[in-house]
């Protein structure tokens, strides 16, 4: 998490935070009562008789926020927010009534820029946790429905994409068949299908598409020019997602060793945050992040830097009679900003050493009586089993040399 | 919080995190039917009929958890945990029904390292935050029990403490009509207030107490050894905090220049953290990180490092038909670490320019057709209210420089 908000706050988003418990009013406004969502709430009655409710995503709340502090917080606002969110739902694999959501918005421009960014600012947090493989997938539901308008069935986008959802489970043949019952002609559902299934570059998807094209490619073309890897970035446009919410450019990002786990980080553009809680008109863009997922994910191909997660590099060991040198070495350590932990016991050697093989710091420091005699201490490296002395003078450059730092 | 959470790693302490809604059962354990906790809780049933409720404190999650998990863990555990709480009470300033808690604790250790770690990392994260001027205040409770004990009233402590609390209040001579009140002769309620009353280094107070201080003055030399400023550490036997729970040393920890905020610290040894979910013995020593309190002082005091606080250092201003240097230049300075915005919209540059002088940027980049034609980019200093160009190859550097990064 603490590398994806650097990355985030890198591209200049800010972070916020708002209430997990909100009048239920607020949080539900625009639900239907007995909608899902409606009956996943944690909703209550507080001790002064008020009507409250755990917040079940960060949306609503973030459009709450803004609504309410637009005057202060100036347009265009980017921001994150990382925040705890509950659904009283049955618990399953990556389902849990109490999770982790991440989101990142840019609010008030409608510039394809800042829909760029959002691509681009997924390829840099994929990376700076060290996913190199993962796929983003973008749309822009528009070029739909420019070719659904041309052949007279634009109300029917809703049930062709749909039906373009199944794809993979029911084949051409079923979807097309799905087209018809939808109302298209045998050559028209067999034109939709073409186009919603043809990916690649941008430039291969959207070349002949007229002018509703244009505007994804200029987003793509901005992800490029702000970094993004051009082969990352494929243009899909049987993209379904949001129906509702989502107005411009969709986008999903899949990894390519773990398709299954679904997409790792989702968004789109939409027109209207806040209608609910302000006439202001505030179009953006947003991104969520799936933690949880990533994590799952990380569990099962395996983290390359699974090795880095050890919070604390450096087990001083105590020996008795010897306290003052090891308050000496572990503030030394700590004032040069190596993450450093002094075992509190007098026990024996090899039980402080058991402990640091478990709890996985990377060296055992030991200054003991001979030690102290030398003016050294002597540097255990637990991964790589040897063991080597270095004078005090000399430890923190021999420290941060074992732990490859700097 | 970012400064403080690096503070905690250096010193060996992993982040956990636990529900923060738990069964109304757990978090209620230890708490009496209509105690002043039972009337705040927020709880209610969820869609499965559980008696659940929202965490009041970090401390009875983090017993339920260590009791839970203490086979895994390992012992020594040391733990970070930031995480909000609820409170049903009436708000007031300081004081909010969500809250954020920050708790530090050591598990499964009597020893006196553990102890003086709480009070180095405590001077060590209040520096991080750029507050240099504050005392931390220790006692040992066994010092003032044994105390007690030699004139046989040894069971009056908990109202000894309260009257002693009393003492910027009411005065000395209240206190000692309190403490003969409590059944100690004038003579016993003089040499109480004596001992209660005299602060200062552990030397002075401590050296001629006898056997019961010697656990304090090695806590307190410890910290020192461990890199505590020994100045700030002042021996005050008067503390009276957490009368139930604290079983040794207690500390507090004051702002000179903003007394009156009350401790922004604060912490102690107890005997037994979790017995009401193990019967495992589990002693430790935890610290508190009055976060709420020290937001309000850095406010009213304003922090030396208000104008570090800018989440965005420079901001990339656009210029018509310019877009792609405009995106060059971003992507550059982001993958050189360099927190940087784009401007999304093709506004005029004034206005561009007042929206960074609101947010706070510190630099505005200029690259229009001049610049390219030049091969330059102009950097507008919008604090110093200077202007000067870089070449491209040598951009970085300069904005860098401006920064005073690395």
């Amino acid at each position: 998490m603490d590398r994806a908000k650097a990355v985030f706050r890198r591209y200049g988003f800010s972070p916020i935070d708002t209430p997990a418990l909100e009048y239920a009013e607020i949080l539900l406004g625009k639900v239907d009562p007995g909608a899902e969502i409606d009956r996943q709430i944690y909703r209550f009655r507080d001790q002064g008789d008020r009507d409250v409710a755990l917040r079940f995503d960060l949306t609503v709340p973030l459009a709450r926020f803004v609504a309410q502090h637009s005057q202060q917080l100036g347009i265009p606002f980017k921001r994150y927010h990382v925040g705890t969110v509950w659904r009283g739902e049955n618990p399953q694999v990556g389902r849990r009534r109490e999770f982790t959501q991440c989101d990142l918005d840019t609010i008030g421009t409608t510039s394809p820029i800042a829909d760029a960014e959002m691509l681009a600012v997924t390829g840099d947090v994929l990376r700076a946790l060290d996913v190199e493989r993962f796929v983003i997938r973008v749309s822009d539901r528009r070029i739909l429905s420019a070719a659904l308008a041309k052949v007279g069935v634009e109300h029917e986008a809703p049930s062709v994409l749909r039906a373009l959802d199944k794809l993979s489970k029911i084949g051409a043949d079923g979807v097309a068949r799905e087209l018809v019952t939808s109302g298209l002609s045998s050559a028209d559902a067999e034109a939709v299908l073409r186009l919603c299934s043809t990916r690649g570059s941008a430039a291969e998807v959207l070349g002949g598409l007229g002018p509703e094209a244009d505007g994804l490619g200029e987003v793509v073309a901005a992800a490029v020019g702000l970094g993004a890897s051009e082969e990352r970035i494929v243009v899909d446009l049987s993209i379904a997602r949001g129906l509702d919410y989502y107005t411009g450019m969709v986008f999903e990002t899949f990894l390519e060793d773990l398709p299954s786990v679904g997409s790792v980080c989702s968004g789109g553009r939409y027109d209207d945050l806040a209608s609910l809680y302000t006439s202001q008109l505030l179009p953006g863009v947003g991104a969520s992040l799936g933690l949880t997922r990533l994590l799952d994910a990380w569990e099962e191909l395996g983290s390359p830097s699974d090795e880095a997660h050890s919070a604390t590099d450096v087990l001083v060991v105590r020996f008795p009679g010897e306290t003052e040198s090891a308050l000496r070495v572990t503030a030394l350590l700590r004032s040069h900003a190596v993450a450093t932990e002094l075992y509190p016991d007098e026990r024996r050697v090899s039980d402080q050493l058991r402990y640091a093989q478990r709890r996985g710091h990377r060296l055992a420091l030991l200054c003991g009586e001979d030690e102290r005699a030398a003016g050294v201490v002597t540097i255990k490296d637990l991964r790589e089993r040897v063991e080597t002395t270095a004078l005090l003078a000399e430890l923190v450059a021999a420290v941060k040399g074992a732990l490859d730092l700097e």
